[in-house]
């Protein structure tokens, strides 16, 4: 028997191929896991020199990896900043008949850059790429919904609804404002295009994504503040009405013409979510706690609470609206009620590590799929800064809906970010043949300008709350 | 303008397809999220009634949601109890020319279920079933992994050295006495099988696979004692030894020769890890926490612990060994100073609500996957029964490596589950040809029975610690 056979090995080796070493398929990930967090604890603690809050240093650790890495030809970081992409070639690769790199072909416009995603999508590392971009993708869509959640926990429905005319306003305001000015802008840049098109670009400037502004609030302490209750409410209230103009925008620029139909549709469910979920939900959770704490069950405040929390967002769903507004609407639900009913550490407490784990995650993860060469272009730059201009001075407008003694500025700040919403609207408009290369790219630089300035802008006008300690981030 | 048109939203609908609606592709994650952890309580609950340990409901609920919903023809369950087949149907539809109905039917012998399986696929839930098992496969070994950490971080080195010497012994006879056993059993059973197959099956036996009972010793405040640093220990051992008996095995079987390479550099892989995770991580580790420590990064304890635990895990799998030996390690090393250099909360308390909600996951994931139609045939079950007699009577006789003052039954109990071990050793065997179909499914059988059977004897030779408050678990 011969002592030293390295054939016999690899040949052992190809034969039961990766399973021999009980290579376990988490370790991509594990990878992945580690590096985006100590990315966020790097721009976490430049936040606190710089006396930001840590989410921006998130944000710009993330924009800087996914450009960078981009720039530098990094394959891992070159691939998973394609974001969005990736599943739609995965879906395709899975429905079609075609692997990962013919699908790339098929979902992207030819072009090197295509070449190279396919390439490497076709290469050893393909699989791994996909599975890091699912996992990733999923536990930041996740940890968001924790962030509002979280949010919703800090606001009483009591005090929501004394802020709600306010709230009211500001949204309206942040909806009709951003959405004159926008077409204003269309129409000097691009006299000549069709009035579908302006309405979708004033459509894409109403919307508001209240996940930056929460986290920031969250950083500063100041979430519960009536500024805070505003912003929020108003953001809820800005969620159904933005849906409610993208139903008439893209019926008339799909149809020519406004189903109102559509409308009384859209508004119709997302009613009846928010009367269900508050109505019902705080008449009907209490008994079920209260039920379900004599029964014994001992973890009960972090599961049911969790529970409850993916229920409305799932539900939120289903009545069209975003899930973030479902985790919100569950936190002030069980806000009033969940830490008297069920004793031991509160549920804030309790998720507080979960959020200082994953919430990180989504901002750094957002900041890695901005693609900065897409702005490359002086038209781009040029309609990209009017409209971030018009989106800034819409929304910051729209905080004189609230009375005099508030502070107007940081609730118009609070407004301000336009985040995955914009995007998914300017999506839908690249979709109906409306909103072109040039224009999506130039929300793009819109939503990212919005995104990151809120941070810098709140802390200004709010100052942090020396009382309060940051219980958000990962760096505070 | 027409008033209700409902054929204009259709249109819209049908041009702009699911993100008119902004429907978030987390909504089946979160709906199988609230169904398991749902189910994680109730077993939990029903444990609590019977007084045996959380963990054994969470098997038992997996177990009959998996077969049940099979039976009843759930396509869903259908679906996610295949476990790792859906992962190997992925890649062949990401890397070939097939969809996942074609890919389907490539991987899975042809059987009227894999029809079934091919047509679920290929409909319009395809795709979000493997978006929901990628996430919950994820998710749960991850769980393990802090899990395992967990564990660690509750055992000193020190402490560990101390009973070295036991559980070397335990961990030798524990791989010796059901190597011998096992082989006995196939040559009673099949007396012309060839010896590269009984070595496999007895290969199969001496696995231990550590998980259950750490989770068991959790749930029941034993995890302090003696008994339990023996068992982590000898399981420690056991993974580097059980490795270098697959290393054998496989190689005997591939090419009917043993390769003192493939041993030397198996040993030596693992040997340097233990090595230089456990020698170097002790006396580097406080240094690096504590110049962190004095940077002022604030989130460090959960950041730096979490992330060294997801380090030393890697960094196990690149030497070959089990993820979870080095979660485990990373605990171990963390135990001397962590906290006493680290002010505040306990890394341990800041990880409970973590593993509170992930780790019942893992249970009821592992109980859907357990296929009870595989194990309907009087030679399975005569197989299956002889072969978990002779595990278990293996390692419960391993336990009298510990002097008589000890728990010595407890110790054997607690080395006794397979799990996910002795099933990628006997994948391995089918891989290699030498476990055929029949021998599998008693595997499988010997599996479970040891899972199950493991909580109900170490809670009847151990007793619940009633001092101690149950940390883990979803119902205590």
């Amino acid at each position: 028997m011969p002592l030293l056979d390295f054939r016999t090995l690899a040949a052992a080796y190809f034969l039961v191929g990766p399973e021999l070493s009980h290579a376990d398929p988490v370790v991509p990930i594990l990878i992945a896991s580690i590096f985006i967090t100590l990315g966020a604890a790097l721009g976490g603690l430049l936040m606190k020199w710089l006396k930001q809050p840590a989410v921006l240093g998130e944000l710009l650790v993330g924009l800087a990896a996914g450009n960078l890495g981009y720039y530098f030809g990094d394959a891992t970081l070159t691939v998973l900043r394609e974001g969005d992409n990736l599943s739609r070639i995965a879906s395709l690769a899975l429905t079609g008949p075609y692997n990962l790199s013919e699908a790339t072909l098929q979902v992207l416009p030819p072009s090197p850059h295509t070449d190279l995603l396919a390439k490497l999508l076709s290469g050893p590392q393909g699989q791994t790429y996909m599975s890091v971009y699912a996992f990733i993708d999923v536990i930041s869509r996740l940890a968001i919904l924790v962030l509002l959640f979280l949010v919703g926990l800090e606001i009483s429905l009591v005090e929501m609804k004394r802020v709600g005319k306010y709230a009211s306003y500001v949204a309206i305001l942040g909806i009709v404002l951003p959405m004159i000015l926008g077409m204003a802008v269309m129409k000097l840049l691009h006299p000549g295009s069709p009035l579908a098109a302006d309405l979708f670009i004033g459509g894409i400037l109403t919307a508001t994504s209240v996940g930056i502004t929460a986290r920031v609030l969250r950083d500063l302490g100041r979430d519960t503040t009536e500024e805070a209750r505003i912003i929020l409410g108003a953001a809820v209230i800005d969620d159904v009405l933005c849906l409610i103009v993208l139903a008439v925008v893209s019926g008339l620029a799909v149809t020519g013409k406004i189903s109102l139909a559509s409308i009384a549709i859209t508004t119709g469910k997302a009613a009846l979510f928010l009367v269900a979920s508050l109505g019902v939900g705080v008449w009907l959770t209490p008994k079920i706690v209260r039920r379900l704490a004599s029964a014994g069950v001992h973890n009960l405040k972090l599961l049911f609470g969790v529970s409850f929390a993916l229920l409305l967002a799932w539900l939120a769903n289903v009545a069209e609206l975003a899930t973030i507004v479902g985790a919100f609407a569950a936190g002030m639900v069980l806000n009033s009620f969940f830490d008297k009913e069920v004793g031991g550490t509160s549920l804030h407490e309790l998720l507080t590590p979960i959020e200082s784990l994953v919430v990180p995650l989504f901002f750094v993860w957002m900041g890695i799929q901005v693609k900065l060469e897409t702005m490359a272009s002086k038209d781009v730059i040029i309609a990209g800064l009017a409209l971030t201009l018009v989106a800034i001075v819409g929304k910051v407008a729209a905080g004189w809906g609230c009375p005099p003694t508030m502070n107007r500025l940081a609730v118009g700040f609070g407004m301000m970010p336009r985040g995955e919403v914009g995007l998914i609207f300017a999506g839908i408009g690249k979709a109906v043949g409306v909103v072109n290369e040039g224009l999506f790219s130039a929300v793009v630089l819109l939503v990212m300008v919005t995104t990151v300035l809120a941070p810098v802008l709140l802390r200004a006008t709010l100052g942090a709350n020396p009382q309060a300690h940051p219980r958000s981030g990962s760096v505070a």
